[in-house]
């Protein structure tokens, strides 16, 4: 039978490989460079976590994983082959979204599993959450999205918390996984839809 | 019984967020961008530290290096809201050098426990010392001080070799821990001060 | 009697030495900026591999790769101080197709023993070539040769792929070394004499 997790995973992964590839057609890279932009931003958050914890990253442990990201990528390419423009387009944010709310859980999940400390519950899913999508922006010399914008991040790790408290609470691995995803999701479409931004310093 | 380690890392935990606070205040990022450089670069050199040995990231396991690093930057954004203009203030430069000597020691004493060569353990405290700095620099896509300032991660490489050869004379791991901060400390503050530079190949 | 593998490493750790050193005098950074670039330019590719397989770096373990790389920063230190002028030399191009063909070689070996899959022995392969590199050009800032250049990651993946299908096929550890370093060295050098480009998506 499929879990929870298989899931969360697949879906993270395809919406990222998108989300990726998309952005690497925004710079203007060739096909290779889109490529490894959706795979990187796939595989990199989960590969993180993994290393962190101390697993060998699943990317290189089964060929599950990659073959979902190429699948991502190729819809990608298909789609701004068909279509005009991609730029800011709204298809971008949404499996942007999708990518850091599904992959928010799964981290909180291994991290929960590693047995680490409710802050270490957050970290691991803020980082397996944005770590991919971090990476690509370094690689294209960009400030990270993480830094740029101030509920990208946030969201997850609210996740993270919230995962954590659940399965104090009694909640299985299920269904923490799945309001995990759908408040991380939720929380984060709203950001984008407000703008929300927090203060500077300065302006204290 | 609190031992020097304990000790030594919390100083260097607390110095380096406040100096990555501050970082992110002169780049004037907001308070969400603060709070991520303070922790990251607080963070970063010892989770680089434990990952490079095999260990599951001290920061993820306990919640106390957490709790320290933030007290560290909340101990930054009263300065700067107190302060007019912390710019090339020297609060940033002290403290940043106590994250240096705390951390370089702290790296190469886990480096002798892990059973490194003498260079993975200048390495280990290399890296342990400027690891969360550069990895804030990076999120800001400058180049890491390391490379901009000689004399940065020079005192650590320094430090390491240093705590090596003390264990190996002899000396317990509290004296190797104590010697090696106030050695590295002592010189990141001289070489601050003389504006110490190496000559460019160039010049040769 | 020395084995393929530490022969291939050393060949690797040489190469990107001295290519991390000369790329660092080419951005005119001084002494101890080329001697970091080396360093972690020849370190930075296994030290990647070593960590994502569970293993301590053997950069940390033994003295004897550090004291290659030290041996390869200085034969292009000395170069550079002969020599007139190094921008665009084909020195630095000639090792450092060496080193990717080395590393390729070592790193799909790794991933091989680690019992990793198909994919993961390519990303092995891969990451290993291009780590070091990429490490050197995010610390300046730019955007990595990988992105840049098409061809540049690509025969180390395929090298990877060639060394996989080789020990399926029966080859033995060193039949397979030799044969990827040798294919993957000519396939980059084609690449680069003859300026091999891969379509970009608004071409397509």
């Amino acid at each position: 039978m499929v879990d929870a997790f298989t899931v969360m995973n697949a879906l993270g992964l395809l919406a990222f490989a998108a989300a990726g590839a998309l952005k690497g057609a925004e710079a203007d890279l060739d096909l290779f460079g889109v490529v490894v932009l959706g795979v990187l931003t796939a595989l990199g958050g989960g590969t993180l976590r993994d290393v962190l914890v101390g697993r060998v990253p699943a990317a290189l442990r089964s060929t599950a994983d990659v073959t979902v990201a190429f699948v991502g990528v190729a819809l990608a390419v298909a789609f701004v082959v068909l279509s005009e423009d991609v730029r800011g387009h709204p298809a971008l944010v949404v499996s942007d979204a999708v990518g850091l709310a599904a992959f928010a859980a799964t981290g909180a999940l291994v991290g929960v599993e590693a047995g680490l400390s409710p802050f270490g519950v957050v970290v691991l899913a803020t980082l397996t959450g944005v770590g991919g999508g971090s990476l690509a922006d370094l690689l294209l010399t960009r400030v990270p999205v993480v830094l740029r914008e101030d509920f990208y991040a946030t969201p997850a790790a609210v996740g993270g918390a919230g995962f954590w408290a659940a399965t104090v609470g009694g909640a299985t691995s299920e269904q923490a996984l799945l309001g995990t995803a759908v408040a991380v999701f939720a929380v984060r479409m709203l950001a984008v839809r407000g703008d929300w931004r927090l203060p500077t310093l300065s302006a204290v």
